[in-house]
């Protein structure tokens, strides 16, 4: 925990933002600050020095020059829908809320494109561009609050990123105010961006590169037709070697999930849904033109029967799709009636792990005494564990982080990562020292310092410092990433 | 040019590479350095100190490492095909050849991915994936030669990358020793990576920030079926907007290339092919299912004729679509034809500013007294425009640079970039200045120098110093490339 900044620093602080013109919102009082001490990582809170709201970029860029001459942390924030702490205060920093700024700003149907402010919520892009047939795809299912800035910052995914790829994918360009105050203008229109690209590397920064100020998203023509299939497995393997063979068969579906015993049962003493008695269900859904969906759908349908799928129901309309969606869209309300608290990680294989990976964490579970229900987005090998224990029996919570880890080293072991679209923020720190080796973590230090000479924007997130690594151990899991030789030919 | 090194110092950096162990080929002969003295980028040569010919990472590792110590530069170089002098050597430098390394290392065809070393040539990967029924889509028109890791450093792109995107769409990961000696292992088979994504960096890099020693590429499926269609139009304008409208109306075709009035000519007097009596004439090419490149076919042949084309041919069989391509394919052979010598640019613009740029174009040539000739992918805005000129004549050299310069400031005052395929290099070192605002060029630099502090990968490429910026004049040009509120809505 950050030490609170002393009382005369932060009058210096409040005082300079006081003189930045146009006047920019200040918030200082405790009682009001309340609502920026945590983002959706509920594990820790602080409270910060104040916050500001600013209203245009050169408001933002005056903020972080003003903040930047004082030595005072900028921590930025959208929505704070984020689940692993990116937007966590310190106390001795300053809140930089971006939510005033929501203003859709242009949008061109013919080059399929829109450019919004940071503050504006997901959902809103593929309202705005519905009436030209278009879309914007990553949704997480924050869609409906988080905002543009902070999908682009933890580089969000979704049920569709399988198909339509994670947020990186989606941005077409970005306004950036970095450390030193400087507008940086990144990607574009064009083709081809000269110079190096740092359109990708500020997704996914978690705010400690720049700050987003406008984004130009891409946008997607709605699909015309779509087919939805739910299927019930006789086990977990079986259900992950369907995910294989269904991509290995050319298709691509727009979301792949499964859902284990532990997620079936919640469910249905949740919801009363009536799932196929199943140890395992995938929900299989199919997008593009009417005959191609069709096509896809026989596909689909013939690789779950041959991979021992027992009961397999498709949906012949909207409603019946929606009611096929509805035991992955409450999956999570469902888990929180089974045990007091459960923990959700997200770690990502690559696909042809998946059975072995759930395998081995089943495993551990066993080896810890505790329940672990998987509910994930099969498909790209996004994995979302969920351990289960009661915050109010001494250790569990300590115990859950623990056997959390554990499964995280799992990832990295089978050539996975410890992250699918949640990002790092202050809950994986510690993860990041067994995922990468010394020279890369120097090499992130060093970027960062690249685009943040004085280390004022979201000091502490993302990258654990070398120090830390060497006290939790030392690197001790090495996996290369880059397939070596060893794997098969064609 | 950099003055060549004392000869102590070329005797110490010989005798350092001769003690790497297992030891690495070195060339030091001045004759049989000729072939490393310059690539495709013709205006400039030298003679490098020395080339080394390693043949594996952990080489590379001990070559840099090496030479790091005694400050001699690294200058990576491939099969030589680029044409902006990415791979220009100095004197004072040495070559690192990575044309040894030519291994395809792994591939996995239900991942649909290849490792590859960086000497393979790029057309290789797709020839080993055909039996599998991929193939990898960027296609240089150098591909037969030009090898992976050149492709990744220029992020070279070719007709295909309207559909496919560029290199680096098709970059899972990559390996790389940075300046410090260090492995970075990018990207990789899992959905997400955390820390900051240095994948897209290292694409268009240009030897900059690292040395590629091994890539891990995306396959795609080969298309069932492709049509083609040659339509010719009356006026430029015309054939322009066909290009947007195409698009606007959803289709992506795999290619959309475009030929004017001078290069039209230039084919028909080099190959006789009886082409549409045009102004300008588009090849579009779709594919994908046999249902789907038959309605795509119909669409694009309506709007080319609702745009105003007089003449569409139809490839009715592979023998006539190798036909329809022949003039896009011999264009440039023919254009040599035209006069002794011409300059081919490079640049890239929204699409919907092509008609206007290409008007502004010929009104610049006709300032200059010089034929320009336009043959291009003209569905991603991918512009080259070609200047001839005679070098006999004094002074038509730098007026054909000065015309070129010209060309691309006018792209980036239509938004777009002063680059499509061919990279910076030190062709477009003082376009850079143009493009770019200081606070962006320093930005450059300070991420330049955390790959490689002590700045001995292929110095004096991609990027230019503030210091020459302001000796050409400074940022005289600027426009905005993420779009201001001014675009119409939806």
């Amino acid at each position: 925990m950050a030490a609170a900044a002393p009382a005369d620093h932060r009058a210096a602080a409040l005082s300079a933002l006081a003189a930045i013109r146009p006047p920019v919102g200040v918030i200082a009082e405790r009682e009001r600050l309340a609502a920026f001490e945590m983002d959706a990582y509920i594990q820790h809170r602080e409270t910060p020095m104040a916050a500001v709201l600013p209203e245009t970029e050169d408001q933002v860029r005056d903020i972080v020059r003003t903040l930047g001459r004082l030595g005072v942390p900028v921590i930025s924030r959208g929505a704070g829908t984020g689940i692993s702490g990116g937007a966590t205060p310190t106390a001795d920093g300053v809140m930089l809320v971006l939510t005033r700024m929501r203003r859709i700003l242009a949008t061109d149907a013919a080059a399929r494109l829109a450019t919004v402010e940071p503050g504006v919520p997901n959902a809103r892009v593929s309202e705005a561009a519905e009436p030209a047939g278009l879309f914007f795809a990553p949704d997480p299912s924050s869609q409906v609050v988080s905002s543009i800035g902070g999908n682009v910052a933890e580089n969000a995914g979704g049920v569709h990123c399988l198909k339509y790829g994670l947020t990186v994918h989606n941005v077409a360009g970005l306004r950036v105010i970095d450390g030193d105050g400087d507008l940086l203008e990144l990607g574009g229109e064009a083709l081809d961006s000269p110079g190096y690209d740092f359109l990708a590397i500020m997704n996914g920064s978690e705010g400690n590169l720049g700050v987003i100020t406008r984004a130009t998203l891409r946008l997607l023509p709605r699909p015309e037709a779509t087919q939805t299939l739910l299927a019930g497995f006789g086990t977990v393997r079986e259900a992950a070697q369907a995910v294989g063979a269904i991509i290995g068969a050319g298709v691509i579906p727009a979301g792949m999930e499964m859902m284990d015993r532990v997620v079936i049962d919640a469910c249905e003493r949740y919801m009363a849904l009536g799932l196929p008695k199943a140890e395992a269900l995938l929900l299989v859904e199919v997008d593009g033109g009417v005959e191609e969906a069709d096509e896809m759908l026989a596909t689909v349908r013939a690789i779950l029967v041959s991979c021992g799928a027992s009961d397999v129901r498709v949906a012949k309309d909207d409603a019946e799709r929606a009611n096929l969606w509805k035991s992955r869209k409450g999956a999570f309300a469902a888990l929180a009636s089974v045990m007091p608290d459960y923990y959700t990680l997200d770690g990502s294989v690559p696909r042809y792990a998946l059975a072995d990976v759930l395998d081995e964490i089943y495993a551990l579970g066993r080896e810890y005494g505790m329940v672990i229900g998987n509910v994930f987005h099969a498909g790209d090998g996004n994995m979302h564990p969920c351990i289960f224990y009661d915050a109010n029996r001494a250790g569990e919570l300590e115990r859950s982080e623990e056997l959390g880890g554990r499964i995280l080293e799992l990832c990295i072991d089978h050539g996975g990562t410890i992250t699918g679209e949640h990002g790092v923020g202050i809950e994986k720190l510690k993860s990041m020292c067994l995922q990468f080796r010394d020279g890369e973590i120097a090499a992130f230090h060093d970027v960062k310092a690249a685009f943040d000479p004085a280390g004022i924007l979201n000091p502490g997130k993302a990258v654990p410092t070398l120090k830390r690594c060497a006290e939790w151990g030392g690197l001790h899991v090495r996996a290369g990433r880059i397939p070596h030789p060893e794997i098969p030919r064609f």
